[in-house]
């Protein structure tokens, strides 16, 4: 595991540590608490104390009577001449006389659903660097315009956006629909769109405004599984529908039993990067309409597209009010900004400001109008035509990087537009396996096989993002994966 | 209605239209939606156009031409020597030469929880004035205090922040727990608290970790409605729990079918303003712990208490852990905000950070550190200790004049903490036509029984909100209301 990678995990624990208390004991939690958690799992070499208060900005003491007491409690163990290693902490955690967990583990007193919830939850702790999915590099974000941007908006005459709101704020909505308008031919009354906390957010609000308890959603699989688990958390029953070149492809049999929801990302499935093809579009339009199913649109990366293939949003080619738009700002602005919009069928517009006001109260004014102003003054297309650029090079290194070390035993797929590419291993391994070792080693990808629903039918491949890797970290970030990967071909 | 809120009213419309229009059409746009959406409703006198003009900083022709418009197509009708009222809009609305809403109000496709959900909703589009309760002042918040933070945090050094979370930012939960801690007597691990967006998230999350479809939940009768229309979403069953003078009072007959939830508001029961009695606490949390029961606590009144009890939380109270606190930052930071926090048992933190950030992802670490400090450096205090004068001087000034005016035809309750005070009728009114009779003249307010689950059984009252109006305001509010109230008794 690597330094900076240890760095940032300690970072994060120290953040969690009250700030009345000495900074060793804080240290000394912080590690202790990651060691707990496995997040420094057995094994891991910790850096060289002084190496450790440097890059923490400590002082060197603080580090060496943090790792000492840490050695006696018996979280730590040095081997002579050659380091500070984290010990089996199965053994540390059932000394009678070693701290109990501070986050509790018993699950006694959830509901079904909560268990469930629990239980095929998988988002990660870590959420940057090599080769972490789905995330953009926020180091590049446009601090000084925002923030004078967010202070404009944050003043006494301004008092009025500190309030709830019902609508949002209306020149965010135009603001949106200019873009959409631009890039992907969508032509919406700004009324049409509702904004709200996060694309999660959007699919719950659609799962329970349009669907009751039982009802069947389709899936992509392999396909995205936090939708699963937010659909399945509003007890929607889950239908996964295979995929094939031309993108989501629902048999006869499975029209046979429509759904009332279909969750799809056709101008770039996650995690595929499939495109799907016009008439596999205008097929599931058409069919969604016999059935009267809702489609659920995710167009998560479409504002990162690499060629010149502008790819028609479903919404758009839709005229009978089929399709619900789910658009993510996440991605190109920052994923900590919370703030992404659904553009609806007018008929439902009412009913769904009505249901995100009633659920989650908005509110959050300030920030809209500031990304209004972002928006409106080209701010955001410089930002992501800026960032286009920067993303294109890392995914050119790192496809040229695993060709060059890995060749013929992996198949690529992706990349046209987003922030990751998906390599499938041409031979049966472990994927989950392999990504465990890669991120005890210090890199993070995403096993292909988490991303089905059904996991005996799943292939075998590595999910990985390159948007928020400097380009000169990627290499040896490959070198370290290929390494791990070579031990299971 | 008063000229004040009428330009609040247009203001907000104003709001949702297209920045790229002409002011004259956005004015026309602006007063017609608010028209058909019956927010201005019909014999409303319009102000002079010289007066709107000066109000919403426009030309005075602007404001003349939108007018004209309005009087040609019929929404606006003038009287000689008299001004301009707003027409009878059934009737304009429904002349085929009318345009549609633009907002739909169509409701086919919805789900049966999803009309349950538009079918119960009471937001109300008004959020500010005389006598809209729940909501602050938010004219006084230091606005340049809160930029200068925000600022601080939102720089590239900071960048980490911008990114997912699943923990959220330590120091703010530190400084929460310190909080808690000097003003609630609650000894809680920093790790115990869960930042969320809004309470009713906190609610949605442990209406889904802990109750299944179908489970029942108790709530007060009569109770907050957000409440009720989140749990029902959720699945849950209501069942209202009847109130006596020492707060929640479950019969025997009630604890033979225990629920799986309690949502209560003990220190400060809204909309009633009864302090739960200690026998009454000790009996409930008795009741919970052996009946497997989990207790919501929602403190949202807390932080604004006039006299000088001390009231014990309930989760300070419970030895067993049975209570989820809920805690808002609405009321004394501003409702836009969009940060609460939970606070849970140590054996449910680990699940409920998963689920929380498995439904909803975390983020807005900017907003928590600067937050955290805001607390730290004792902004927070000092703003709640500030806003405590001028709201209970506002507090005092409305209880005087609905005394002086009203004497014993109402009976007065809550006002120890809060931003309302709720006036029970001695007498059988409408109180609901009152209210929207009230509301046509200027003066907002909710009528007891909306927060009724039985609307059969409900108390006719008004829900006054003192805190969101300027003092010089309220002597003219209340005699506009008190005109209305005579007209029915």
């Amino acid at each position: 595991m690597e330094l900076r990678l240890i760095v940032e995990v300690v970072t994060q624990y120290l953040d969690q540590q009250p700030a009345a208390d000495k900074l060793r004991i804080r240290l000394y939690m912080a590690l202790r608490q990651a060691i707990l958690d496995r997040t420094l799992q057995q094994g891991v070499k910790l850096p060289p104390t002084r190496m450790l208060a440097e890059e923490l900005d400590l002082g060197r003491n603080t580090v060496v009577r943090a790792y000492e007491q840490l050695l006696v409690e018996g979280y730590l163990e040095g081997r002579v001449g050659d380091g500070t290693y984290v010990s089996n902490v199965v053994d540390a955690a059932s000394k009678p006389a070693a701290p109990k967990r501070l986050i509790g583990t018993r699950r006694e007193g959830l509901s079904r659903r909560g268990t469930s919830i629990v239980n095929s939850a998988a988002s990660s702790v870590i959420q940057n660097g090599a080769f972490m999915p789905g995330v953009p590099d926020v180091d590049q974000f446009p601090f000084s315009l925002w923030r004078r941007l967010l202070g404009k908006y944050l003043h006494a005459g301004q008092s009025r956006l500190l309030h709830y709101t019902h609508l949002g704020y209306g020149p965010l909505k135009v603001a949106l629909a200019g873009y959409l308008r631009v890039t992907r031919m969508m032509v919406v009354d700004p009324k049409q769109i509702v904004v709200i906390n996060g694309s999660h957010q959007g699919l719950d609000l659609c799962a329970r405004m349009l669907a009751d308890q039982g009802d069947r959603v389709w899936v992509e699989e392999p396909g995205y599984w936090g939708a699963r688990n937010v659909l399945s958390a509003a007890g929607l029953e889950i239908s996964p529908i295979s995929l094939d070149a031309k993108g989501l492809a629902p048999t006869a049999d499975d029209w046979a039993q429509p759904p009332r929801l279909v969750f799809t990302s056709p101008s770039s499935q996650y995690p595929t990067g499939t495109v799907m093809s016009l008439d596999r579009r205008l097929e599931l339009l058409e069919g969604a309409f016999q059935s009267g199913s809702w489609i659920i649109e995710d167009d998560y990366d479409n504002e990162l597209r690499y060629d010149e293939r502008p790819v028609a949003s479903l919404f758009g080619l839709c005229r009978r009010q089929r399709v619900i738009y789910l658009g993510t700002l996440s991605k190109v602005m920052f994923p900590g900004i919370r703030l992404a919009y659904m553009v609806l069928p007018e008929d439902l517009v009412d009913a769904f400001v009505i249901g995100n006001s009633e659920l989650y109260r908005g509110g959050r004014m300030t920030e809209q109008a500031a990304l209004a102003e972002f928006i409106d003054d080209g701010h955001f297309t410089a930002h992501i035509k800026r960032m286009r650029v920067i993303y294109q090079e890392r995914r050119d290194i790192l496809r040229q990087e695993m060709e060059s070390r890995l060749g013929n035993a992996v198949s690529v797929s992706g990349g046209h537009a987003g922030l990751q590419l998906l390599y499938r291993f041409n031979a049966p391994v472990d994927d989950a396996q392999i990504a465990a070792q890669s991120l005890a080693e210090g890199v993070v990808c995403r096993p292909l096989s988490m991303y089905y629903a059904d996991k005996h039918n799943s292939r075998a491949g590595l999910n990985l993002g390159f948007a928020a890797v400097p380009e000169k970290a990627i290499a040896p970030a490959v070198a370290t994966l290929v390494r791990v990967i070579e031990r299971h071909l």
